[in-house]
């Protein structure tokens, strides 16, 4: 519906980094104003800058409004309006941390506002995106097609290396291809990141004879964060296959430098209600878990379904699994894993909402 | 109100990791019930252990159920509940990213659930907080007593350093406190942050034969998260007496370690609305702002006030500020920055709310 009726004023610049916001107001506003105010305002800062001559070497750092798609207004109801904003590229350091600044620094302050898309000029996206994509993950779990499957370790903090291992090893013997640390264990001395890998690496060569499967161990990345990416090359020359990384809890940031270790990443959304619970702040799901996960490296990303007790709609679901899998410059495809309360009645359901293309976390 | 109502059901655990959130709901819950899952669910995973040995074991990892407040419920609004869990600290790795995982993961995702406070075990609070405080801010620009005064180099992307460094010495010349630059200034070629911090450190110097006062110049903070301890030490050598950070966009992980480079840090909000606009998800900018910014080293926090766009109730404002200067553990108290359209005939207002610990954000 977004896109139908905001083609009437839309101008397509593909060299601008596009963010689309919605804005709610209990006042009828100028949204051309306040869109203006955004381009400006998140860029040069300089809504009448005085000097003309100053005011060309801005012009090509300013931001410009892009679409403006006003609602219809139901009476008892905010006014409501979509804005897109185009952004220069060059005013990022090309990383996620800069660009958040950017499109939702200030300005996410200022009210109902929600960050509800984000395109980039294929500039913005080289070298951007999972490192392994879908295919990738399916060629190290030797499955070239079909649909994977997940678990958890599900209990959390408490149990030492070698009852994990034997957990892993139950889990794994039921034909897994991924099983995963619980994302709320961290690296404690009761249970310390490098133990329980090993642990589980041998409960994953013990299960391999049996089942013949490889089920991948996806280790909880924890720690301090200026040596994150030194304690994840450790971990992969112990054999490491797989990262868990609560992306929020880090930060986009450390995502984005944690693909060059060259580990499938498994992204979690621990923190992503906080961000996206509202439906009128904050950023949609679509963009924090979708495309920004995607833009900064996630293999597969953990996502709230229809199912659970997120119970996003239909559409939201959808949109979050476009922006994992739709075809985006030359980046690679994320897996989308689907969660919440998934149980083996609703397979089918899964399988017609995701196609063969996801990974039931059971 | 908050904390008179919860007395009643209230259970103090000094040694726990104390957080409240407030829960809305369309349809009347057991909130004990609710809050013992969160308990369990966000620590040890493991609501029924079957065996009594590992439950045994398990028992001290567990979060328990401190407090539990049912609102007198309004027909025709949702039902409320305020449920106070505690957390033992050594579930983490002592620092907020592990934290925030424990205690606001995946539970962020369960429906309209906020987090509003926050308090931690003395052991917890041990080396945490700002390394100067508001005292040791007050000593650097030699000003004992009064509010101090900060301004903002307006202009974002565009300006050279050589500009940056005029539009500073100006500044300075009208007798501020803090300069700092604007925080979608990155580091870009076009304005490169050694540069600028050159520029503004000669501008400082140039401005204080003038004035005779001493202008701190808060340069932002930006770059490669793994490499950001570096460069910060990098650049407290070349001369940097103060960094912005914009630490949503870059995670409270980093300002924990950015703290030990021994340099003033200035926190800015930028993509606060998100996580903090919604009254029914996310969390209160008094935790985000507030709470963990000073727990995770802010000197000094620019902080949404009643006065600007964002317009806070008095009492929430009043809350980020008390959890700022409040008396916790032995940790130092941060600068409350209290910002959005500032100026001059606000001043007795803004002594009024904040007393003479302030800083003036013009």
């Amino acid at each position: 519906m977004l896109k139908t009726t905001m083609v009437a004023t839309f101008t397509n610049r593909p060299d601008l980094i596009q963010a689309t916001y919605k804005l709610l107001s209990d006042k009828l506003i100028d949204p051309e104003k306040k869109a203006r105010a955004i381009a400006l305002g998140q860029t040069t800062n300089a809504l009448h800058p005085s000097d003309s001559s100053v005011q060309k070497k801005l012009s090509r750092r300013q931001g410009e409004v892009l679409g403006i798609d006003e609602r219809t207004h139901i009476p008892g109801r905010p006014y409501e309006y979509y804005l897109t904003v185009g952004f220069p590229p060059d005013n990022t350091e090309g990383d996620i941390p800069t660009l958040l600044t950017m499109i939702f620094g200030k300005i996410s302050l200022d009210g109902k506002i929600r960050l509800e898309t984000v395109r980039f000029p294929e500039s913005f996206l080289k070298g951007k995106g999972p490192r392994f994509g879908i295919d990738g993950i399916r060629e190290k779990v030797g499955e070239p097609e079909k649909p994977l499957t997940m678990a958890t370790l599900k209990s959390g903090v408490g149990l030492s290396p070698a009852e994990l291992g034997q957990m892993f090893f139950e889990l794994a013997g039921g034909g897994m291809h991924i099983v995963h640390d619980a994302e709320i264990l961290p690296d404690l001395p009761v249970c310390p990141t490098e133990e329980r890998l090993a642990a589980c690496l041998k409960a994953s060569e013990r299960a391999k004879i049996e089942t013949g499967q490889l089920t991948l161990y996806a280790v909880n990345l924890t720690g301090p964060v200026s040596k994150m990416i030194t304690k994840a090359k450790k971990l992969a020359k112990l054999g490491a296959q797989c990262f868990l990384f609560n992306v929020l809890s880090y930060g986009y940031g450390v995502l984005e430098e944690l693909k060059e270790v060259g580990v499938p990443i498994l992204a979690n959304p621990a923190m992503a209600g906080a961000l996206c619970g509202s439906t009128e702040t904050g950023m949609s799901y679509s963009v924090a878990l979708g495309t920004l996960a995607r833009l900064g490296g996630a293999d597969m990303a953990i996502i709230p379904s229809r199912y659970g007790p997120v119970a996003l709609t239909m559409e939201e679901a959808r949109t979050i699994q476009d922006r994992l899998t739709w075809t985006e410059g030359s980046m690679l495809k994320s897996f989308p894993v689907p969660s919440g309360d998934i149980h083996p009645g609703l397979v089918p359901e899964i399988l017609q909402d995701y196609g063969k293309n996801v990974i039931i976390n059971a």
